[in-house]
C-alpha cells in the first residue's frame, strides 16, 4: 500500500484526485501495489465533494503520519510551499510538484535535500503541463550534450498570439477572449509578461546543464509588445510571432538564457504550435532535434504529469532518484548580449533615415500602414547592441529577434 | 565499472561505440560509474578502426565473460539477433537493442525471460529513432488509459512522400533520390511496403494496451499506390498525403491496429512533420494529445537512444525495469473493418457513374486531369465494406482513409 496525501485542492490538486480515482485500477496495475489518497490538505472544506472524508487542515497529520509515503504539493507559490516540502522531504516522504516557482527558485536545494534522505522529489508536470519533457531530458537524452533547448512554454500567451494571428483580434481582445475561456487569470501578468515561461526555461536549463539557472539572471520580455501591424508584417516574410523560451550552452561553458518574442519561420514546427499547445524542441549532439508537443496547461493533463510521477516514486520507494543539478552562480548563466540574430524591425520616421541606417534592409509591405511606418528584417544576424547602434536616428516601435 | 559488449558492428552499433566514446565523460557522470566497452561482435574484422582491438568473432567469450554487465543488440532480424539476445539474458546480462523485427516478433518472451532473470531488455531506439518514445509511454503516460497511437512511423516513406509533394517527383523518381541520399536500401521493400511502420506500430501497440500484438494480425499497405494526382487531389482539398500506423483502443477491449496511407489535413501536426522525420501521436484519457517529434533514423540519433537505455540499464544494475506485456492472442487485435473514415476516392469512369454512386460528394480539381479521372471525398465515415459496396460500379484507382 502506498498512501498519498495531496496539499492544495485546486484545479490541479483536484485533478491529480480526479485521475487516481478513474484510472485507479490501471495504476494499481502499474505500480503493482495499491496507491491510496489518504489526505488531501486544504484550508477549505469541500463536503459535496466525494473525497470530502480526505480533507484535513493542518499539515502535522500528514508529515507525522509514517504511512504516507508521497506527498503531492499543487499549492503553487513559494512561501506556503516551501515550508511544506521542506518538512515533508525531512520526514522521509517523496515529494511531487506542478509548481514551477518552487522548483525554479528552489530545485537545487530540495534536490539535495531528497538526495539526502533517499527520497524523490519530482516535477514533470511543473513544464509543460502534461508533456512529458523532465523525464526524457533527464534518461532518454542522456547520452546527448544538450545544446540548447528552445520552447513555447506558455500556453495563456501562445492562445493570445494565435488568435492575433488568426482571427485578427487586437492584444487587449485576444486577452479578454483568453480570460473569458478560463485560459488567462484575471491578474494575467505571470503570463503575458513571460515570468511563467522565465521560470521554465529555468527549470529546463538547469536539468540539461547541470547548474541552477534562477529567474532573475534570465532576461524577459512578454507578449504585450506585440503589436497586429507586427503580426501582419510577419505573416508578409512567412513567420509567425511565438514567444519563446531558449537556453543555449555555449562553449564557454555558460549558458544563455532568456525569453522574448521571436518570429518563427512559417516551416519551423514551432510555428505550427497553436492555441494553448506547447511544444519543447531540444537540440542535442548526438540526436539532432527533437520536439515534444501537447497540451501545457489544464487540470487533467497536468494532473496526469503528476500522477506519472506518483507511480514513478511508488515504483522506486526505496532508491533515490538520480535526478540533480548542482547550486548556481553568477558564473552559470548570461544574458543573451553576444548572441547575433537577425532582427525584426518596426519603426515611425522617415524612408530615408530607413535607407540611411539599413540601405540593404527590404521593407516588408503591410496593407494600410500609415506612411511613416517601416518594417524590415536586418540583412543580417547580429547583436543587440550592434543593432541599437545602428537604430539610434530611428524611433523603433518593435524589435524582435528571428529565430535561426 | 560497467562493461558493454555491442553484436554488430553496422551503422547502429558503430554509432554507439561512436556516442559512448564521444560523450563518455559525460555519461559517466549520468551513471555514476565508468561505462567500458569492452567487446565488439562482427564476422567481418575492422583493422583500421579506433575499436579494431575490442572486435570479436565468437559469442561465447562475451556469453560466458561475467564481467560483461550488457549487452547491445544491433544486429537486425529474428534469427541471431534472436539466438544471442536469448542467450545473453539467460545469463544474465541486460539487453538493449535497436531491433524492431526482434522486438515486434519476440517481445513478450524476451521481457518474460529478462523480468525472470532480474534484467532489463530495453528497446527505446526500436521506434522513432532518437526520439524518446518508449519511455514516455511506460512512464510519462501511465497515468492515462491509451486510447489511441498515431504515427508516421517510417522515415524513408516520408521523405518520399515530402519528395512528391513538394517537388513533383513521381514515386519512382523519388524513391530513387532516396536511395542516393542513403535514405532508403537498394531493397527498399521493407520500408516503401510499410512493414517497417508495421512492426513498429505493434511495438507501440503491445506497449501501451498490454498484450502483444503481432505484425501478422496488422493490415499493412505502403506507398506504391500513391500517385502524383492523389497528392494533387489532397493539396486541392488542403491535406497531405502520409503513411500512417495506427493503433486504437476500443470500447470492447480490442485493438483495432493497421498500416496505410492517410490523407491528413493541412493544419494537423502530422501535415507538418516531412523529409525523414518521423512522429507520433498519443491520446490518453488524462493527458488528451501529446505529440513526439524528431529524426527517426540515423546513425548518431538512433545510437543515443541506444546508449540512454545502456545508461538505464546502468543505473538500475540490481533491479529489473517494469517494463512488459502479456502475452497476445487472436482475441488481441483486429483489422479496421468495422472502422468508419471519410474516404478520400480516385476513379476512373464516367462522370454519370460517379454522380449515381455518389450524389453528394464534391468533384476535387485538378489540373491536366485527364476526362474519365474523378477524384472526392466520401460525403460521410464509412466502413471499407459499405465504401466498396457503393464503388462497386466504378474502378477506383486509389482509396485512401482520411484522418479525422
Amino acid at each position: 500500500m502506498v498512501n498519498v496525501a495531496i496539499l492544495g485542492f485546486g484545479v490541479v490538486g483536484s485533478g491529480v484526485a480526479e485521475v487516481l480515482a478513474t484510472n485507479g485500477s490501471h495504476i494499481d496495475k502499474k505500480v503493482d501495489d495499491l496507491i491510496r489518497l489518504k489526505y488531501i490538505l486544504d484550508v477549505r472544506d469541500f463536503p459535496d465533494s466525494p473525497f470530502a472524508d480526505q480533507v484535513i487542515h493542518d499539515f502535522s497529520i500528514i508529515e507525522n503520519d509514517p504511512e504516507v509515503n508521497i506527498v503531492v504539493e499543487t499549492i503553487g507559490g513559494a512561501k506556503v510551499a516551501l515550508d511544506f516540502t521542506h518538512r515533508a522531504l525531512m520526514a522521509g516522504k517523496s515529494v511531487v510538484t506542478s509548481n514551477k516557482e518552487l522548483v525554479a527558485e528552489h530545485g537545487c536545494e530540495l534536490l539535495k535535500l531528497a538526495q539526502e534522505k533517499g527520497v524523490s522529489y519530482l516535477f514533470e508536470a511543473s513544464v509543460g503541463g502534461g508533456i512529458p519533457i523532465i523525464r526524457p531530458l533527464n534518461q532518454c537524452l542522456a547520452a546527448n550534450e544538450i545544446e540548447e533547448i528552445c520552447g513555447i512554454l506558455n500556453g495563456t500567451t501562445n492562445y493570445i498570439l494565435t488568435r492575433m494571428i488568426r482571427a485578427g483580434l487586437s492584444f487587449e481582445a485576444a486577452l479578454k477572449e483568453a480570460q473569458q475561456n478560463g485560459y488567462a487569470e484575471q491578474d494575467p501578468t505571470a503570463d503575458i509578461e513571460g515570468h511563467d515561461a522565465c521560470r521554465k526555461i529555468c527549470i529546463l536549463a538547469s536539468l540539461a546543464f547541470g547548474r541552477h539557472v534562477y529567474p532573475r539572471q534570465v532576461p524577459t520580455e512578454g507578449i504585450t509588445g506585440v503589436t497586429l501591424a507586427d503580426v501582419a508584417y510577419a505573416d508578409a516574410c512567412g513567420k509567425k510571432i511565438k514567444l519563446l523560451g531558449r537556453a543555449i550552452h555555449r562553449e564557454d561553458g555558460k549558458v544563455c538564457a532568456y525569453v522574448a518574442p521571436h518570429l518563427v519561420d512559417g516551416e519551423d514546427p514551432l510555428a505550427g504550435v497553436e492555441d494553448v499547445f506547447n511544444a519543447i524542441a531540444v537540440k542535442g549532439n548526438a540526436i539532432g532535434d527533437v520536439m515534444f508537443y501537447g497540451r501545457g496547461a489544464g487540470k487533467l493533463p497536468t494532473a496526469s504529469a503528476v500522477v506519472a510521477d506518483v507511480i514513478d516514486a511508488a515504483r522506486h520507494k526505496d532508491e533515490k532518484k538520480r535526478m540533480f543539478w548542482s547550486e548556481g552562480g553568477d558564473d552559470v548563466a548570461v544574458p543573451p548580449t553576444d548572441l547575433e540574430s537577425v532582427w525584426y524591425v518596426r519603426v515611425e520616421g522617415r524612408l530615408e533615415e530607413v535607407k540611411a541606417a539599413f540601405p540593404e534592409a527590404a521593407l516588408l509591405p503591410r496593407a494600410g500602414a500609415p506612411e511613416n511606418e517601416f518594417a524590415f528584417l536586418t540583412p543580417k544576424a547580429m547583436t543587440r547592441s550592434a543593432l541599437d547602434a545602428s537604430l539610434s536616428r530611428l524611433s523603433p516601435c518593435s524589435v524582435f529577434r528571428v529565430l535561426d
